[in-house]
C-alpha cells in the first residue's frame, strides 16, 4: 500500500512516500509545492508511479513527519458519532444532525511528535478518529457519489483540552484548537475501495491499554452522509480534511476522569491505515 | 485615510488602494502575492507610500472587491458580545468566556457582491460587526500589548443561515459557513490609534432602516481581551481575522423574525472604517 507523507527536513517542507527502508523524497514533483497541490492536480497516482524503482531512501529519523496535508483550506471535525459515546452524554437529546467544529492545522502535530499539554490546563484528552481527505471538490455531493470525492485516508488523535471545550455556550472551538494538542498521520493511504471505510475497526490505546474500540459500521453518521451534509453548505476543495468522530472511551468519560500526562504514549490504529503514535510533553 | 482593497479583475486576483477617483492597482508590489503577504512582510506602509503620486486609476466598477485578506490562515468569530444581545438569549446563563467559532473565507463575499440565500433555507440573517486584522503574530499576547498586534480594521456582515445554526448540540459551524452568506470589507483601514476601537459607533441597516446600533465601549469582551484570550490557545499569525461580535437586533430577534430576502440591501457602518453594503440574491 502506498503511504504518502509530508515532512520537515532540515527546516524545509517536503513530501514523498514512506516505505519500509526509508522515505522516498519526492519534494518538488512536477513543481507541486506540497501534497495539497499534488491532490488538486489529480497527480497522486503519478507521484506514486514516479517513485517506482527509486531506492535513494532518507532514513526515517532524518525527517520530522507533519500532518499529511499541511495546509488544507479547511479541517472539519464531526462531534459525537458512535452510539455508545452519544449515550454517554445522557442528556436525553437525540442528535438529528452531526455536530461540526473546525480545527486549525496548527492544532495538530505529525506522527512521532509529542502532544503538548499547556500550563493553562491539566485536562489534555485523546480521541481516536479516522480522517478523510477530499480529492475532487464539489458542492451538494450526493451520498452515492461521496466516495468518488475522497482521495485518501489518515488517522487523527483529535486531542482536546477538555475544560476549555466548555468555556462558552455555543461551541467547542477553544478546547479543540490548542497548538499541538492533537495529531494526524502517520501517512495518507489512497482510498480506492468502499471496504476501506464501510466497516473497519478503529482503536485508541494509551500506554498499550485499549481505551476506545469500535467499528465504522456503527457510526451514527456514515462517511457518505458526512460528505453530503458538509458539502450542502460549503464547497469542498481538494485537500480538505474531515475528521469523522471518535468512539466511546475518551479520558473525560472515566470516573474519575483520566487525563493524559507527560510520558504517556497514545496510539490510534485503524485497519488498513496504520498506527498513529504520539507521546505527551508539558509545554 | 488609506484604504487597502483586494479585488478580482478580469479573473485575476489583485490588490491596491481605494481612492475617490478609482483604484490604484498595486498588484505584485515587491513581489507579494496578496495583502496577507504584504502584512506578513510588514510592508503595508511601504505599499501606501509607493502609491503616493500615482494617478493611473482603475474605475471602481472595473473590479470586483473581495474580502480584504482573501486567504487568512484563520477567521475566528466572537459570538454574543453586547449586553442587550446576550440578554435576548434569556437563558439565565451568564457567559464567563466568549463564544468562539470559525468561518471559512469562502463564506464571505466582498463589498458590493450579493449575499446568497440558498434553496435549503429561507432564514438568512445579518449581523453587523467590526473585524480586526492581525499584523504581528504571537501567542499569549497580554491585553496591554494587544493593540500592537492589530494592523487593520474592516467591517463584517456575519451573515447566518439561522436554522442551520441549531442543527446540532455543540456548535454553530453549519449555519455560519454557507458559501457567500456573509460579507467583509469594503476595505481595510490601518489601525494606528486606540481611539479607532475603544468606543466607536457600529450600526447595521436593512433597506435604510436601522436594525442594530451600539458602541464598542459596551462590548462584553473588548478587543484587547479578545486578542489575549484567543492567543492563549492558538498562535495568531499575520493576516488572521477576528470578527468581534454583533449588537442586538438581528432579524432572528424580531417577533415574528424578519429574514433577508432577495432585493434587500444590508449596510454595516462603523465610525472611522466606512460602510459595507451588500444586496441579497437567491442562489
Amino acid at each position: 500500500m502506498v503511504k504518502f507523507v509530508s515532512f520537515t527536513r532540515e527546516g524545509a517542507a517536503g513530501y514523498g512516500l514512506w516505505q519500509e527502508d526509508g522515505i522516498l523524497d519526492m519534494t518538488g514533483f512536477d513543481n507541486h509545492a506540497g501534497l495539497r497541490e499534488v491532490i488538486a492536480a489529480g497527480a497522486l497516482k503519478a507521484l506514486a508511479q514516479a517513485a517506482v524503482g527509486r531506492t535513494a531512501y532518507l532514513p526515517h529519523d532524518a525527517v520530522t513527519l507533519e500532518i499529511p496535508v499541511r495546509d488544507p483550506e479547511k479541517i472539519l471535525c464531526v462531534g459525537v458519532n458512535y452510539p455508545d459515546r452519544n449515550a454517554e452524554y445522557r442528556d436525553g437529546q437525540a442528535a438529528e444532525r452531526p455536530s461540526l467544529f473546525v480545527r486549525f492545522a496548527r492544532s495538530f502535530v505529525g506522527h512521532g511528535s509529542p502532544l503538548v499539554r499547556p500550563p493553562e490546563s491539566g485536562k489534555l484528552d485523546y480521541e481516536g478518529e479516522i480522517a478523510i481527505v477530499i480529492g475532487r471538490g464539489g458542492r451538494r455531493i450526493a451520498p452515492e457519489d461521496a466516495y468518488d470525492h475522497i482521495v485518501g485516508l489518515t488517522l487523527c488523535n483529535e486531542g482536546t483540552i477538555r475544560d476549555w471545550v466548555r468555556h462558552a455556550k455555543f461551541n467547542v472551538t477553544q478546547g479543540k484548537n490548542w497548538d499541538a494538542s492533537g495529531a494526524m498521520g502517520p501517512w495518507m493511504v489512497p482510498f480506492t475501495h468502499p471496504s476501506q471505510l464501510d466497516d473497519v475497526g478503529l482503536e485508541c490505546r494509551v500506554n498499550g491499554e485499549v481505551r476506545q474500540k469500535d467499528r465504522t459500521g456503527r457510526m451514527l453518521y456514515n462517511f457518505r452522509y458526512i460528505v453530503n451534509y458538509v458539502s450542502t453548505f460549503t464547497t469542498l476543495v481538494p485537500g480538505d480534511v474531515i475528521v469523522c468522530g471518535t468512539p466511546t472511551g475518551a479520558g473525560a468519560r472515566f470516573d474519575p476522569p483520566v487525563w493524559l500526562k507527560p510520558g504517556d504514549v497514545v496510539e490510534v490504529e485503524a485497519e488498513g491505515i496504520g498506527i498513529l503514535r504520539n507521546g505527551v510533553v508539558d509545554e
